[in-house]
């Protein structure tokens, strides 16, 4: 029986002093497990840029953490003048976000953190500083609530014993803790549900082979890593009742936007009869998108194809090569989407309207 | 457009002056093109142990060829003692074979060679080292023909400018010429077809990309390279016509065993609609196999997943690996099996046996 770790790590901390962003070194796994502490605001954004921390949510924390550090550091510099003050907190906004400027929830992080002391107006910049510091532990403190709520939402659809397969990284190493597809299993090991969890390497980065195997080992899960192209078979052995991906974008009628090589898996899901959630916080939903063909798809260079991680390049220079980042995954191939406000169920079009609901009213609550 | 090379070399060739086998070191694929011409039996023994020559055709032709460079090489010390030669030759034969002893064809093309020198005895020693030429060439020319033949009924179902996916290498560098599931591909190169070809990388070894890929932009077609996890993608897209993949053994009720990978690609054609077929010399089809259920599937070692080819390890030791090499597809998945005697068509249980009475009818001609 696998050993019960349990969550043996956050990916975005603030110490407990209130004085360093701790995060892991993401660049350095699976083969060595490093933790930063950072404090000066040019390491913080070479931590950003530099992938040293990914994953959307986790992105945002860090960000928001870090403006908090750097209120920390500009404010003997501002004496009591709130303007002073404001006005370098927004320099230090921008340089962060400099680091990634595509990166959305770099930005909305930021600017709500900004927004907060804009409208503390009269605290003092001492109390501006404490008021971002609680921001930033606010919006940790919600990523890791929305996380825990996918998860208690996917594991009413999953039992012991199950095997689980999933796709890429969606996991505690995007988020703060729990991630998203990985949530349900974080919180069923909790609870002792020996799951088997089926982790596709995820080509051509890799992410399911360097960080969904490495986190979900280091948490004393059960986890096999297969090749992307194994899926059918492990499946075909029956070895898998539930796949639970991420997302990176779901349109109004469902259609979901993921890791490319997930609408592979979920067509192979399909065909063996094994159910296909989608692991999506709201915040990946976007109500103004009508289908999964008004997403548009990235396309990278095909030298991670032919080269990277490589000794040597694995395809003639001749070659060509087709490189997408991502692909939409049907709705019609899709069992249900997990959010923090419950699992919509076909048809989407329908259930993800109430889901958007019950979104705003927890926002005017 | 693609510029038209043709087919430029052919991968296992006695030289001109019938004194050498001339085979290429696949071992240097795809970053250098070297041709071995080998003439002791250390070598040639070398070349098959180490997969400088590798896919069962190419490694049976190889050994015949072999073989008769042995024969040439042993008469001078048997002058006209042909039981001498039968001893000597049966000590080479039994030494090739100690190259891969789990080699189906070439036990089958020595024991083929060998067999001819013994229905030739009173033809003398010069007179056996001749007919050993000969039925070496022979079993070579059936190589290239049974291929071509694959490739014609194969191009009968192709139309000009059609997208074909493929799965691994069953290419022309594990048969002498044209290969298997690529020999519709090299006909129709040959006369202008146009053909945009996707190959799959096929991990864990990268058949696809280092071969495949290889091999057919040598030839001057025009192939883009994707990763496994993207044949849903350009499926999608509409970019793929038909697939088709080679295979390592057919069961009887069509049933078919081929690298990992295979089933998955199966499946996701049939929910594009794509037609999907096998490539199987009739020497693949197993009729004592009744179904897929009694094909066993080699498991090879994790570590070709997470450090063969790779700067550094790319999961951690802890992770557990499954990896299976092959996988079946279920015959209701394949729309044909293209063999030499032409192509069977659903249900396989009876169009199967039509093949074999053609495959039969042949062999007593």
């Amino acid at each position: 029986m696998a050993e019960k770790k349990g969550v043996t790590f956050s990916t975005v901390d603030l110490s407990a002093d209130g004085q360093r962003l701790i995060i892991i070194d993401q660049t350095l796994l699976p083969g060595t497990m490093k933790l930063l502490e950072l404090r000066a605001q040019e390491d913080i954004r070479e931590a950003i840029y530099l992938l040293k921390v990914r994953g959307a949510p986790a992105i945002g924390v860090a960000a928001a953490i870090g403006l908090y550090l750097a209120a920390l550091d500009l404010a003997p510099e501002c004496g009591d003048d709130e303007e002073v003050f404001y006005a370098k907190l927004a320099e230090a906004r921008d340089y962060l976000k400099s680091a990634r400027p595509t990166a959305v929830n770099l930005m909305w992080a930021l600017d709500r953190m900004y927004a907060k002391a804009e409208t503390s107006k009269g605290a003092g910049v001492a109390g501006l500083v404490e008021i971002l510091k609680q921001e930033a532990l606010t919006i940790r403190e919600e990523d890791i609530d929305v996380c825990r709520r996918l998860g208690e939402y996917g594991l009413t659809v999953l039992k012991k014993g199950q095997g689980i397969l999933t796709h890429c990284n969606a996991g505690q190493l995007a988020t703060v803790k729990y991630g998203t597809a990985t949530a349900p299993m974080y919180l069923g090991h909790e609870q002792g549900y020996d799951f088997k969890i089926f982790a596709d390497e995820t080509r051509p980065l890799l992410q399911g082979a360097r960080l969904t195997s490495f986190e979900l080992s280091e948490a004393g899960m059960d986890v096999t890593l297969i090749c992307d192209n194994m899926a059918s078979s492990v499946m075909q052995k029956g070895w898998v009742q539930t796949v639970i991906t991420g997302c990176d974008r779901v349109a109004a009628n469902g259609d979901s936007a993921n890791k490319i090589g997930t609408s592979g898996v979920a067509i192979i899901a399909k065909h063996y009869g094994v159910p296909f959630y989608i692991s999506a916080p709201t915040s990946t939903i976007d109500f103004e998108c009508a289908t999964g063909a008004d997403i548009e798809i990235e396309e990278r260079p095909g030298d991670e194809i032919k080269k990277q991680w490589y000794t040597e390049p694995m395809a003639p220079e001749a070659a060509k090569t087709y490189n997408p980042a991502f692909d939409v995954t049907d709705h019609s191939l899709i069992t249900g989407i997990i959010t923090e406000f419950g699992i919509a169920y076909p048809p989407f079009s329908e259930s993800l309207k109430e889901i958007k609901k019950k979104m705003e009213a927890a926002k005017n609550e």
